[in-house]
């Protein structure tokens, strides 16, 4: 009975981590998809508050890296615990790190609507919509130990980087025909690199969701001697 | 007896992983500084050679990573132990992503080098040697725990960003006054920007040093009932 009980609280423990990680990603989604909301609807106090919202971020990486550490050292979990929770620790660093891109998109976005918009944005929310789709599969993926869903999310990845690429193309014609379009042109360039750096973010995420899943088992391995 | 051999593989365990680490950064040490000199010295075949050479970065990733993850699941660290092992986990991660980052100016060299030179690169090169100056104190800060080593990582990070800003701005002027040096200046930009990035996973590296030595101590938790 008391085996039980410490085994459920030892679960609830760990389901903590996974809802934990599940919150942290819906707030960098929103983080993503205001980031780029704040650009097209030229809504500067929305991109002030997406900057200010990254310390939510910061902290919940704080947090759920106190709980993988204390799960760690008071639960010595093994295999499939063990694997779940070292790439929890992994992953709360890309999510902050997604958060930081964010940030980043929404101080850009504040400067660019003090002037003139330079052309209607449209393969940009393109880019941020599927950003923020992989970020969420790549965590789902994650929480349901789902390789197909990972592998999905690598096979997405090209995607965004040809949109990137696109609009580096665009750009670059763009600025060579008017030189005065130059700074805004490099501060978007700059916007879609954010966004391309999210997807490489969910990608990493999905390549080791890939490797946890089909990875080699440790439950068998014995301390070297 | 026995318990002192147990102890002393342990020691060594742990010794291979801080040692393996500091042979991973050194690698990618000399991955920052050949990607520069492919492009400074014009030096192509260094070029193609820096980027087949990030896949000794990836294996020593995984490497190090199922160390770290035997560690855990065969000697049940605790303490100050379980704290090294955590960050090394991540540090791997952001020294794979550097080496990605120093194949990706080593592929935009080799693409540089087949066009006429934009002008000599005097800011570029100092600010891969400091990028790779901080990749080798954040480690070290690592291995030795050195809080002082950790912070000065962090405060050097603002002279980076300011050389990059400085070449972009320089880059900027170059272009406006010559429409036909954009596709060059804007692969210039990019290459810098990948120094940034290499200097700011320098700074996650030694931040994450400093809260490991400064954080709360989580010796003296239970589990949660």
């Amino acid at each position: 009975m008391e085996r039980e009980h410490i085994s459920r609280t030892y679960d609830a423990e760990l389901g903590e981590i996974r809802s934990k990680l599940l919150e942290m990603g819906g707030k960098v989604e929103l983080m993503i998809n205001n980031s780029m909301k704040s650009l097209v609807e030229r809504d500067s106090d929305l991109g002030e508050k997406t900057i200010l919202f990254d310390h939510e971020i910061n902290n919940l990486e704080v947090e759920i890296d106190e709980k993988c550490i204390q799960v760690l050292a008071t639960r010595q979990p093994t295999a499939r615990d063990l694997r779940f929770l070292t790439l929890a620790l992994k992953i709360v660093t890309d999510l902050e790190r997604i958060g930081d891109q964010c940030a980043a998109v929404a101080r850009r976005a504040v400067e660019l609507n003090q002037e003139p918009p330079l052309k209607p944005y449209i393969d940009l929310p393109r880019m941020a919509h599927w950003a923020a789709v992989m970020v969420k599969e790549s965590l789902d993926a994650f929480v349901s130990s789902d390789a197909e869903l990972a592998l999905k999310v690598c096979k997405d990845d090209p995607f965004v980087d040809e949109l990137n690429e696109q609009i580096q193309r665009e750009l670059l014609t763009f600025m060579m025909e008017e030189p005065d379009s130059i700074s805004r042109g490099i501060k978007i360039n700059y916007i879609s690199k954010c966004y391309e750096r999210i997807a490489d973010h969910a990608t990493n995420i999905a390549e080791m969701v890939i490797f946890m899943v089909k990875g080699k088992d440790i439950r068998h391995t014995t301390p070297s001697q």
